[in-house]
C-alpha cells in the first residue's frame, strides 16, 4: 500500500458504524488533509467492524467487515477507536487491541465504568494510550481538564448533568407542567430516549458516569457498584411544582465529592439521585439534551463546562481529539496520562451522606399535627429550614425542607414520620443540593 | 544531594513571587507526596528568582536567589516555573532554558502574544515543553481543550471575557449605575485594577490574549499587533443604560472568529471591544472578576468554560496542571502538544467584519430627522433594525441598532450622521454581538 510522503501513515480501525461511528468515519475521511498537518503523519481508516455489511453504508464497501477481530489484529492498524457499544464484545477487543500494543480511543462509558482498571493495566503493560474523553459529557472536555489541567490540584467535588435523556425530561416537564409518563414517550418521539429508557432514566448511565468522574477526579478505581444511585421515574409534575414554589427545578446530577468522617480519613462519595437545584445555580440554566459539569478545586475554586453531552457529531469531536492525541504520541514518542489510583480512598457509605431534603407528604388536616411532625423531625436530629401547608381537609399537603442532615438520620425520620396515624402518605423524599446555606 | 527513593526527582525552578510565585511555591511545599504520586517522581524546588531577597518572604531563605540566570542554568533544575511577567528579562530567562532542554511552564501573556513563534521554535529544537494554559483565563482550561480536546475538530469561533478587571468595572457599572471613572477608581480600591491600570481598561490585555487564542484555534501565528483594538475607558453610565433599555449588557469581549471573503478564501479574524450582549446570552451572565470563554467547532457545537480567570491561587492551579504535565513527559518520555502553525491563515481587516452595531447621538428634535437619519444609513447599505428616540428639544437622543453590516460600510455612515447639520454629536459607536438575528 502507497501513503503520501512524509511520515508512515497511522492506521485507523473503527469499531461500530452507528450515529458515533459514522460521523467518525465521515470526519476522518471529509478532514484527511488538515489531520494530516496536525499529526504529522496521514490517518488512514484500514477498515470498519459492523454487524452487517448488507445494503449502502455510506461508506466505501470495501471498508466495512464484520470480523471485527480481524481487523483490530491487522498491523497496519495502530489505532482502534470502540463506538460499538456493549460490554463483552468491546472488552475483549479493546484488550486485543492494547495487548498487541495498539493505541485505544473508546466512547463506552458502562464498560469504563467497571473495566477500567482492567484496560488500563493492559495499556500500562504494553505502553500504549486508553484514551476516553468522549464517555463523559459529549463534546465537552472533562475527562482531560480534570486528568491534566487539574493535575496539580486537589479536586473536592464533582457535580454534573451528564445524561441528555433525563435532563430533556426534566426540563420538559419543568417547562410543561406535563406528567412524566407523557414527557418520557414524548421524548422518545423527539429521539432523545430509546425504546428502553431504563438505562438512562434509573440512572445507570449517569452512575458510570460518575464512576468514572469519581476515578479520576479522586487517584482512586470506583467502579458502576460503588455509586449510589436513584432514577427519575417517580418524580411527579406534583414535585415539580413543590420545586418551583421553592425557587428550585429538579435535575438528576452524578455527584462526586470528598468527605471527611469524624475520625478525619478522607472518603469519597459518588451518588446519583434526582435533586432540587436553587434556579440561580449554574447547574439549575441547563436545559433540554445539554450538559455541565461543575468541578471544585482547593485551588483553581469553581469551574464549569457546559456543551453538548450526546449526539453524534458532538461525541464523534471528542473522539477525534483523543485519536489525533494518540496518533500524534505514535508519530512523535511518548504517551498520554496513565491511570492515577495512588489515593485508593475508600466508599463512604450514602448514609452518613449530609445533604437537605425536601419532604413532601399528605397529613390529616387537624390542630397538632405540624407540630408532631416537627417533634419527630427533632427527634432525629434533623433540623428543619422551612414548612409549607398547602390545602386543607384530609389531602391537605406538608412540604419540610430541612437543614443539612445524613442520609441515615433522614430515612428513620421519614420511617418514623409514615407510622404517625395522621400522615397518609410520604409522597416523595428529594434532596436539596447546590443551595448556598 | 539525596532524594526519596524511586525515580530520580524533578528539579524545579520559579522565576517570580508575586501572588502566582508564591501559591506555587505554597502548593509545591505542601502536597509534595501527592505531587510525587502524581508525577511518579519528587517534584523539588531548586530555587526561587526574586528581586530582592530583603525580609521575610514566607519561604526559606536559602532557596531566595537574585540572580535568575544562574539558577535557570542549574544542572538539577528540569523545569522553570515562569510568572515574573514582563517581556525581555522573562523572554531570555525561557529560551536559555529551552536551549538547554528543559520545560518551561508561563503564565506570560504578553510576551506569548508577541513571541509564542520564537519560544515554540526553540522548544521544538531542544526537544522540551513548552506549556502556558495559566496565560489565558487563570484557573480555567482553555489552551488544553483547544490544542489537544478539539484537536480533531474545527474551531470557528472563540469569544471570551478574559480580563478580570474590566468585567468587574462593568459588572458594577451595570449594577450601580455609576460612571466610568468612579467604578475605575473603586476597582483599584479593592484590588481589582492596578495603579496604572491601562494594559487592561485599554484591552492591551484582552488582545493579547486573543492572539494566543486566535494562534492555537487556528493553527496560525497571530500576535498582538493582529488584533483589532478597543477599551473601555469610552464607556458611559448612558450607555449602560441603553443597553439596558435593548435588553443587553456590555461586556469587554475577545473574539476569534473564522470568516470567509468573497472569493471564498478562509481568513481569522481577532478582535478586542466592548460589546453589548444579549442579557440571555451565556456571556451576559458573567459578573465581576469572573472569566469565561465559549467555543464554537464545527463538531462540537458550543461550549462554555467558565471560572476564575486571576488570582494567586487559580492561575497557580493552571501552573501546576502544566508542571505536572511536564514533569510526567520528563519521568516517562514524551512530549505536549507542539505549536501548529500549518494553516497560516491571513488577518481579515477590521473593515470587512461584519457585525450589528449600536448607534448613539444627539440630534435637533425637529420634524424630518429620523427620515433623514434612516436615509443616511440605507445610503451605506446598513440595513437600521431597531430605533429609540429618547428626550426632545435640542437634547433629543436617538439610538439606533443595525442589522448586520460591515465594520467599513459602518464607518462611513457614522462620518456621514456626523456631518448632518441637525446631528449634535455622535455620542458612542459600539457593537452588538451574541444576538440570535
Amino acid at each position: 500500500m502507497t501513503e503520501p510522503n512524509g511520515a508512515a501513515a497511522i492506521g485507523v480501525a473503527v469499531l461500530g458504524l452507528g450515529n458515533v461511528g459514522s460521523e467518525v468515519v465521515r470526519i476522518l475521511r471529509e478532514h484527511a488533509q488538515e489531520l494530516e498537518s496536525r499529526v504529522g503523519a496521514p490517518l488512514v481508516l484500514r477498515g470498519i467492524a459492523v454487524r452487517s455489511t448488507e445494503g449502502d453504508r455510506g461508506v466505501p464497501a470495501e471498508l466495512l467487515t464484520t470480523d471485527a477481530d480481524s481487523l483490530v489484529a491487522r498491523d497496519d492498524v495502530d489505532i482502534v477507536v470502540e463506538v460499538i457499544g456493549g460490554i463483552e464484545v468491546p472488552r475483549k477487543q479493546i484488550l486485543s487491541a492494547l495487548n498487541a500494543g495498539k493505541s485505544v480511543v473508546t466512547a463506552n462509558k458502562a464498560l469504563l465504568a467497571d473495566y477500567t482498571g482492567e484496560l488500563a493495566e493492559a495499556a500500562e503493560k504494553a505502553g500504549a494510550d486508553l484514551y476516553f474523553e468522549a464517555a463523559v459529557a459529549g463534546a465537552i472536555p472533562v475527562i482531560r481538564p480534570l486528568t491534566q489541567s487539574l493535575a496539580g490540584d486537589r479536586v473536592t467535588k464533582v457535580a454534573g448533568i451528564v445524561n441528555g435523556t433525563t435532563n430533556f425530561i426534566l426540563s420538559a416537564m419543568d417547562e410543561t407542567g406535563a406528567d412524566y409518563a407523557d414527557t418520557l414517550a414524548e421524548a422518545g418521539r423527539l429521539g432523545y430516549a430509546e425504546a428502553d429508557p431504563t438505562a438512562d432514566v434509573e440512572g445507570f448511565d449517569a452512575a458510570a458516569k460518575a464512576a468514572i468522574l469519581a476515578s479520576i477526579a479522586f487517584h482512586t478505581r470506583v467502579t458502576a457498584a460503588d455509586v449510589y444511585r436513584e432514577g427519575i421515574s417517580k418524580i411527579t409534575s406534583a414535585d415539580l411544582d413543590a420545586a418551583k414554589a421553592l425557587g428550585c427545578t429538579i435535575k438528576l446530577l452524578s455527584m462526586c465529592e470528598r468527605v471527611t468522617n469524624g475520625d478525619g480519613e478522607e472518603r469519597i462519595s459518588a451518588r446519583v439521585y434526582p435533586a432540587l437545584v436553587p434556579r440561580d445555580h449554574p447547574l439549575a440554566t441547563v436545559n433540554g439534551a445539554f450538559n455541565a459539569v461543575v468541578v471544585e478545586a482547593e485551588n483553581a475554586g469553581r469551574l464549569m463546562f457546559y456543551g453538548q453531552g450526546a449526539g453524534g457529531a458532538p461525541t464523534a469531536s471528542a473522539v477525534m481529539g483523543d485519536l489525533v492525541m494518540a496518533a500524534r504520541n505514535k508519530v512523535h514518542g511518548g504517551r498520554g496520562p496513565r491511570e492515577s489510583k495512588y489515593a485508593d480512598l475508600k466508599i463512604a457509605p450514602i448514609g452518613e451522606i449530609p445533604t437537605r431534603y425536601y419532604v413532601n407528604m399528605q397529613v390529616a388536616d387537624r390542630a397538632g399535627v405540624l407540630s408532631a411532625v416537627a417533634a419527630e423531625f427533632a427527634k432525629h436530629d434533623v433540623s428543619i429550614s422551612t414548612v409549607r401547608q398547602e390545602g386543607s381537609g384530609d389531602g391537605a399537603g406538608l412540604i419540610v425542607v430541612t437543614h443539612w442532615a445524613s442520609d441515615a438520620d433522614l430515612s428513620e425520620t421519614v420511617a418514623a414520620l409514615a407510622k404517625l396515624e395522621f400522615v397518609t402518605a410520604i409522597t416523595s423524599v428529594l434532596r436539596l443540593e447546590g443551595s448556598s446555606e
